[in-house]
């Protein structure tokens, strides 16, 4: 997804941010950090190796009721931490000094009133195992050489996100949430939740996502992961040590590429066309350079610039890799209706007419294998002209659909 | 446009290749090179620049009439050169060996009773202006240094190749043409030709193009550029002489991303999920790596690699550049309808449903500007599922659309 102030820009507002001392604001928050897995009990995943130790950083908004029946699990897309709502107390010693400019990543849809109300649910965001917010990934030193990973990290799958979310739940003492919820990526999460743990949830949201990437999105990850693995200073992943000059450089160039690339496929012809047009930006005529010349270029050029600012190159490749890799239809040996037959909670899914990246006719085949299952859904085709990132902007209309769904549970 | 051949990999060939000796070929060809602008002559491009020399390469097929009228000038798109049919005789002599192994870019339309029909017409086709097919371009040597121009080339246009063309018509003493035909860029030249030069052109046949590239178009050619010019061998464009080592190494990383993105748009979601789908290649099981294991993955570093072998990373800047430039309606100051009035021919507009590159949408307001200008003009919408690479691949299509406006100028 894009950044959710960027993919405000141009785009009518629904609300403004909510000021931390706002009422319907989450106000003021901190990450926490769990160890979930050690050397005594490393976490297995998906690909077969054992990873320890893990730690995983989380927030939560709301209270946990005595019976601890009350947590929803917010799932982040490939851009989002832990920081899904309010404003970060803890921006500076987290070294995210962007995070204290804007609330978290979700905070139109998190908070007292909201579509995932804080005065009744607890919401629980965890950051990305593979990431680069807090739990364990790439740029983190592997015990074994005291060096950062780099892609000596193990390959993670959307599978090994909801295992560490199950792990921290563990910790927590929260044996059954009631619902988890996401868009894009976090969509997939929910979808894999109540795959792997039917007794553990009784509900799932499923934004702009689908049962599995379409060849399209497959495709665009393989130039996303070219530029980056052809930047001059990706050095095979090892970007972390001074090069031969003694100088530590990052392959932004190449991070940057790919996020415009994963970028514009948040957008929609429509929403681009709507927000830059062909329009040239601070000129009148044609330069005849290849310097930017339309708003398309200067926008793109913003947008991944201050992406690469806070993003590891490293992490990129690993979360288009499980992105690439996942698929529902494995529960069932290939068969959608057969994975689906393993679900037991309710589920909402919702898609948005413009997403080419997860295209409505692709997100409601996860949601007609459900209903052939026999399982309880709800599908809904918002006619968003927002493309991927409507899931972010289509405030009013998530909120209605998840307001209903939940009360429904 | 994709290179024919890939196009044609998993898409249903309406027909076979047509051999050399075929009669429905062009047979054999051998492409000539005409000097076009000298110093005492240069050539005035739309950026203001002058530009000599200034050869080009064109190949001929058929036979000029004795009152040279019936030329049809077949425009090339992003990768094509001269070699529009038949099958070269001269590749060798050329340095592009890889024509030996297939006909021409648009051999299916271009013969004895085809599309455009040698017995009747002469049709010519030129390589581009800032290309590296054999008219000049950013890998020649710069007349005032000696040295390979690069990015010291002087920025073209559409309208800079279509008075190439004009240059090239004149020498052969072609004052008048049947028609101007193109897809894509292509068909963007033939806009330009009818209203650059209202008088010299009797029909303009315009497929799978539009007025100007929509904003999304933008967006993917500055992801294309970044990748070439962050590719370590880039150089600011200076790539062909040898690197400080001795070794000359050209940026074929950054182009095959360019080109893979390219591609990308070139096919459409659906041609690409029959082509190659979720497939894994060569493997039953996920291998957990960053390795090709998808078919997509290996299609797109297989077309991307052969286009690296036989393109220039300079020319893929220059003629994305003109891609993006490039609009009609700086004829009318901005008023696509007062640009359509300059026309004096009629016109074939033909679009293709799936192509999201020049969607029907925008080739159809080319269409309606000439309607409401009160110009003679057909619009067809091919209900194709091919993508912007429909135009290759509709012969059916596109030979019956153009042969009904040939036969009705």
């Amino acid at each position: 997804m894009s950044d959710p102030i960027e993919a405000r820009v141009g785009a009518k507002a629904r609300r403004q941010y909510d000021p931390p001392d706002s009422p319907s604001s989450v106000g003021w928050t901190r990450a926490e950090r769990v160890r979930i897995a050690d050397a005594g009990s490393p976490l297995r995943l998906d690909c077969g190796r054992l990873l320890a130790p893990v730690d995983v950083e989380y927030e939560a908004y709301g209270t946990l009721s005595p019976e601890r029946d009350n947590v929803i699990v917010v799932a982040p897309a490939l851009s989002g931490g832990s920081h899904a709502a309010g404003w970060s107390a803890d921006a500076d010693e987290l070294g995210r000094p962007w995070e204290k400019t804007r609330p978290g990543w979700w905070d139109d849809c998190i908070g007292p009133g909201k579509a995932f109300d804080t005065t009744r649910y607890c919401v629980i965001s965890a950051s990305l195992l593979g990431g680069c917010y807090g739990t364990a990934g790439p740029s983190d030193p592997d015990p074994s050489t005291g060096k950062p990973y780099g892609l000596r990290f193990p390959m993670v799958t959307v599978g090994d996100w909801v295992e560490t979310q199950a792990r921290l739940l563990d910790k927590l003492g929260v044996e059954r949430i009631a619902a988890v919820a996401g868009g894009s990526l976090g969509g997939q999460q929910a979808i894999e939740w109540g795959l792997r743990f039917p007794g553990r949830v009784r509900g799932t949201v499923v934004l702009a996502a689908s049962a599995s990437l379409q060849p399209m999105g497959l495709a665009l990850n393989v130039v996303a992961r070219e530029a980056i693995t052809n930047d001059p200073d990706f050095r095979g992943g090892d970007f972390y040590e001074p090069g031969p000059d003694g100088i530590i450089r990052r392959p932004d160039g190449g991070l940057r590429a790919a996020r415009m690339l994963g970028h514009i496929s948040y957008l929609s012809a429509e929403s681009l066309a709507v927000k830059c047009g062909r329009r040239l930006q601070d000129r009148d005529e044609i330069g005849w350079s290849f310097e930017p010349e339309f708003q398309v270029e200067g926008y793109l050029s913003h947008v991944s610039r201050s992406f690469a600012e806070r993003f590891d190159a490293n992490t990129y490749l690993y979360i288009t890799r499980a992105m690439d890799y996942y698929d529902a239809a494995v529960w069932g040996d290939g068969d959608l209706v057969r994975a689906a037959e393993r679900v037991e909670c309710g589920s909402l899914v919702v898609s948005f007419r413009s997403d080419w990246l997860y295209p409505p006719e692709d997100c409601k085949r996860w949601a007609d294998a459900l209903s052939a299952a026999g399982k309880r859904v709800t599908y809904i085709e918002v006619p968003s002209t927002y493309g991927h990132d409507a899931f972010l902007l289509e405030v009013d209309a998530v909120t209605e659909a998840v307001r209903e769904f939940l009360g429904g549970l």
